[in-house]
């Protein structure tokens, strides 16, 4: 339990100062401006009063029991304050000061030896090299950091690995109006981390929504956990860094960044049912709306405006980002026709014109609120000088107060004038937003929220014809022969012992083994060179194809062994051409599972890009919409009179590749490309593998 | 020249009232809080007294010259008091009033006549159903608008189809801090127009940016004139709008909109030197840096942090929106290394670090400043309570005053406490920025204006071998004959005309012709049905491919013949399959050039829509950019030890394609869909056209 951390009834500054520029004086001053609700202890053994405070020698002639101690003091010193405080009885520390592990092998030491003591205290460690916590709770009121945002009691908890991008959020949400719940930059989580603040919050009434910068997760599998389970009750919101191959390496070299981001760890957000952002407004805003408005229950949104340029503007914004334009029923174009101006469009978006009044706009309201094609009733309001704007905003806080669906406003509008307009809103707890844009990002962001929590829970794959037996003697034989690569014949033989269909093969030292072997796999074969040196064969040369008979077998063999001399050589029944498509897995990060690729193959995977990843082990669901979620899925599908492929075959391959590598960890990186996918009721061909091991 | 319009000396209100609610009211109301610098004369026949003026039973009773009027009586009664104002000298009317070519044929007639009585007296018009104009000059102060935005003296004028995102704009511009230097909203333009109105800013020394919000354009040729020569002289900034399907539906429904917002017009803003955006904040944040920094020469970014995170949001924005992180000199690196402290990270982005003094970063915004490699310098600055800030404010604003390159500072702090700190930035004019994102797309504003700016002069395309007699003759036959689609033979016979590669055909009408057809054509030959009504000639199974003798020809007519009675038949030379790729044009705006389409051919095209799109008539830097910016380039180019296609033969294809395009309009659409592209020294190979007239 985190109650020490975020709701300590008296605090003590070890390294406390009076000079003001100082981190020490900063945490004094950020507790008695916040209006911190317990005692506060400075200590300092060279001052006699920090601020208006006693300044304690030692934190062991602190009068009173001290649930949490800052420290400030030298990196050094760490350790023995921490003695101090555990013979002191303190139950967590926040340790500001930096210099270890973020500075290497000296650092990573100290932080051993700090944990240690703390261990043996029974004393729960925050940091170090971290900004601290906040908790606005009345009841509470602990500025336990030293950032400048204001505390303002809000319901929204943030949690932010970097406590600039933290900072910048909080600053944000104070600005407009919303403060926050809680607060916590956790350094270089020695330990208390990330996944045992995210449950804390989960189970805080008093938070609403969950606000997340992670650039590196330090406990990748209890997060995803946590995670899981805390999304389905409250949303959780988290930036997105480090996209773009710049950006990672940007989050790589900037210190204290413990691995480099990664898909992996994004992909991870997504499984867990967290909603990313590429931009902190964005998240903020979402933020807004999600903390305040009920839930939506969909993504259709019907558009009341009163001017058309915006309201093109948002149907622009929300059908590019996952809404729908809610086809409104026949009886609420009914009631709108007859109750707005003639003039007035009744399709959506409704235009209800310039000059509407409030009753208009209470008709509009409630008609989309009630129609059941509708999840998301949007208001674009911009403040004519000729319309009782007061009006209209009592009217559509009237309808969204007593509604089950949300309701997005933007009133566009100059703040000064029109601020008795927004005043109504803001009473009531219904934000207005500025823009078209940004509402139309908030409308996709509620819809994003319904389609989260809506997921079905997802199907487990299972096959029952698996050797597992073979499977792991083949990864054991070629990881004791310390092979990087698997043998071209082994790899085949793994993926058949999943039910992979292999076509018929073998692995040949002479020129009459291959034409035994293709003898008996029957022509047409292939010919492959087999050297774990030489990956890329086909590049070099060392593949043969569309071998018809014994005299070609002969020849090619005996060029590839003049070539690659002393290779064996793998023989394979030449495959039929089909619609290439490749499966791909690595394995970035080896706490989490590895990041599955489905897409096209051939040259289009790499020209085209077009390709779909996902963390396994895979879903049904996840197959299902990898397969389906790639651009050119109408090729897999059929089009224009071509027949389709079975994707019913690709779906059963993709889960049995994620089953083998669920089972085999010790797959670094494994390559099905291309693999040929044929017409309903042929199995796909598997042409190529390529498994690295670790 | 508008300068009655934008400058008038003194202003008449024809319909001015004392109701609070009016627009009469409000305009005069608008021009007193203004501060309007000359006469104001309210006409209303029933009132004595408008506000504080005399009210002027009728236009011809005002005492002194009027250089504007608004106009706001019922729309009927309009043309005659444009007479009235016609026989007072007036110069301009604004014509407020709505009730005209908006509302259909009945206000079109009206809106006509409105015309002409105008036209007989020299007035001109502006409106009607619009707006008005303003002019925050402060040898001016006209409000000649009825809407909300308070008048602050600017630089950057807005012109605004939709009043209601102008307003958007004006405010946004407003709560910057910025206001406005001009404003027009026009309605109709019956008479001035954006072109005119864009021209007069062009010349306006006091407009140092234009914003542009357009859905349609009334006279694109004119427009595009005029913009492509004032885009040289000062940034020209637009909104896109309706760029999604439902968008651009939207906005053909909304009335006031006379043509489908489409494709074209955004092809025509970019051809035009004009910088689009998505988003009225990005749109108002770009116009606020281009307006107050010096422009910068290219797109290489360096930053200055002094925190992570924000640091890698920055590069993430940054990179994805066409920057490059400059590479930093050595010297620059060297110099930083020895100024800053040793932790800092001299890469880019340089990380000064949270404690670093003012004169660190005095130090590495001088040195990034002078660094030949650098064209922005960016700024990304969280203001901690143990700084100086108003010290490192002081220095940046010395360095980014004397500098030839823009300095974009992004300022993340908690606005009253650091109050001091912003204003030093207000105060030297530096513009600063909240967050990193809004930062980082601004900074992608400036490196891409330097880009537009820097465009080549186009190469215009021409070819000396064309036989335009041919040419016009087969589709003057082709159109007198009625059709809408050319046959195929005439269609191929006019891309021969221009030079296009068409392979040997013939059309003929029975077994025998197509027998001896094909024997002077070469075998292979297909064959194809000649029917109008068949358009999809593949789809309906009205193409032979791969005919290899006498025999093969004559059972394909005849089955052709059977299932197509009465049709001719095409006979073509078969061709080797290539690369596929297409060449596509439409004409969806009559007064504007057809809009080529480039990509790759087959079922790629409709499946990846990896398509290019730019305006006819092309420049060889657009066609050079068309064939190189797609996405499967590479494919063409070679990849994998594939030979790639030759390139230059689909320019000059493309080319050719553009002349055509341009000389004949009576072509509404046109396909060459597949074009197979073959390895250098090959021309390609046109499968098949379709060419739809109008």
């Amino acid at each position: 339990m985190l109650d020490a951390l975020f709701c300590p009834r008296a605090v003590a500054v070890i390294g406390a100062s009076n000079r003001e520029l100082t981190i020490g004086y900063r945490i004094v001053q950020n507790l008695v401006d916040s209006g911190f609700k317990g005692p506060i202890f400075p200590v300092n053994p060279k001052a006699d009063f920090i601020k208006n405070f006693i300044a304690y020698k030692d934190i062991l002639d602190v009068p009173l029991e001290v649930d949490l101690a800052h420290i400030i003091v030298k990196n050094t010193r760490v350790p023995e304050e921490i003695e101090k405080c555990g013979k002191k009885g303190v139950k967590v520390v926040i340790v500001n000061t930096a210099g270890f592990r973020e500075i290497g092998p000296e650092g990573e030491k100290l932080e051993a030896e700090m944990l240690e003591v703390a261990r043996r205290y029974g004393i729960r460690v925050f940091g170090p090299n971290c900004q601290g916590v906040m908790n606005s709770d009345p009841e509470v009121r602990a500025y336990c950091n030293f950032t400048f945002t204001k505390m303002v009691e809000g319901s929204i908890s943030v949690m932010a690995q970097s406590g600039g991008v933290g900072e910048v959020i909080n600053n944000r949400l104070y600005e407009l109006g919303l403060g926050f719940r809680m607060y916590a930059s956790y350094g270089n989580q020695s330990d208390i981390n990330a996944t045992e603040i995210l449950r804390y919050w989960g189970d805080d009434p008093g938070t609403k929504v969950i606000l997340l910068h992670i650039e590196t997760l330090k406990d990748p599998a209890g997060f995803a956990a946590a995670a899981t389970e805390v999304s389905k009750r409250k949303p959780i919101l988290a930036m997105k860094t480090g996209r773009t191959k710049l950006g990672a390496k940007a989050v790589s070299s900037h210190t204290g960044g413990m691995m480099e981001v990664d898909t992996t760890t994004n992909l991870l957000l997504d499984r867990c049912g967290i909603l990313t952002f590429d931009d902190e407004e964005e998240l903020c805003q979402a933020a807004r709306a999600l903390s305040a408005l009920p839930p939506a229950s969909g993504n259709r949104v019907a558009i009341i405006t009163n001017t058309g340029g915006p309201g093109i503007i948002v149907t622009d914004e929300i059908t590019e980002n996952g809404c729908e334009m809610a086809e409104l029923t026949e009886a609420s174009r009914e009631t709108l026709k007859n109750g707005l101006y003639p003039e007035a469009s009744v399709a959506n978006p409704v235009d209800v014109l310039a000059t509407a009044t409030p009753e208009h706009y209470r008709l509009a309201a409630e008609t989309l609120m009630r129609d059941p094609h509708v999840d998301i009733v949007f208001v674009n309001f911009i403040t004519p000088f000729f319309v009782d704007t007061e009006g209209v905003a009592r009217e559509l806080v009237d309808v969204a107060r007593g509604a089950d669906k949300p309701m997005v406003v933007v009133a566009m509008t100059e703040k000064e004038g029109w601020a008795s307009t927004l005043k109504i809103f803001a009473d009531a707890g219904i934000p207005t937003f500025d823009m078209p844009e940004i509402g139309g990002r908030v409308a996709a962001s509620l819809a994003a929220y319904a389609g989260l929590i809506r997921r079905p829970r997802p199907t487990t794959v299972s096959c029952g014809d698996i050797d597992r037996a073979a499977a792991d003697r083949l990864v054991a034989k070629n990881r004791d022969a310390g092979r990087k690569f698997m043998s071209q014949s082994d790899a085949f033989s793994l993926l058949a012992a999943y039910g992979l269909p292999v076509a018929p093969n073998a692995e040949v030292a002479d020129a009459a083994g291959a034409v035994a072997a293709a003898g008996e796999i029957g022509y047409p074969v292939a010919l492959k060179v087999e050297a774990e040196e030489v990956v890329h064969k086909s590049d070099a040369g060392g593949v043969v194809l569309g071998l018809a008979d014994d005299v070609a077998v002969r020849a090619a063999f005996e060029d590839l062994a003049k070539r690659f001399p002393g290779c064996r050589v793998f023989v394979q029944q030449q495959l039929v051409s089909g619609v290439e498509v490749m499966f791909g897995a690595t394995r970035e990060n080896p706490e989490i599972g590895h990041v599955v690729a489905f897409g096209l193959g051939g040259i289009f995977v790499e020209v085209m890009k077009d390709v779909i990843f996902r963390l396994n082990p895979l879903s049904r669901e996840d197959i299902a919409a990898m397969i389906r979620g790639i651009k050119g899925y109408p090729i897999l599908a059929g089009i224009r009179g071509r027949a389709g492929v079975d994707i019913a075959a690709l779906e059963d391959l993709l889960g049995r590749v994620s089953v083998l590598l669920a089972n085999h960890p010790e797959i670094a990186e494994m390559d099905l490309n291309p693999v040929f996918a044929y017409p309903k009721g042929t199995e796909p061909g598997l042409a190529d593998v390529r498994i690295r091991l670790n």
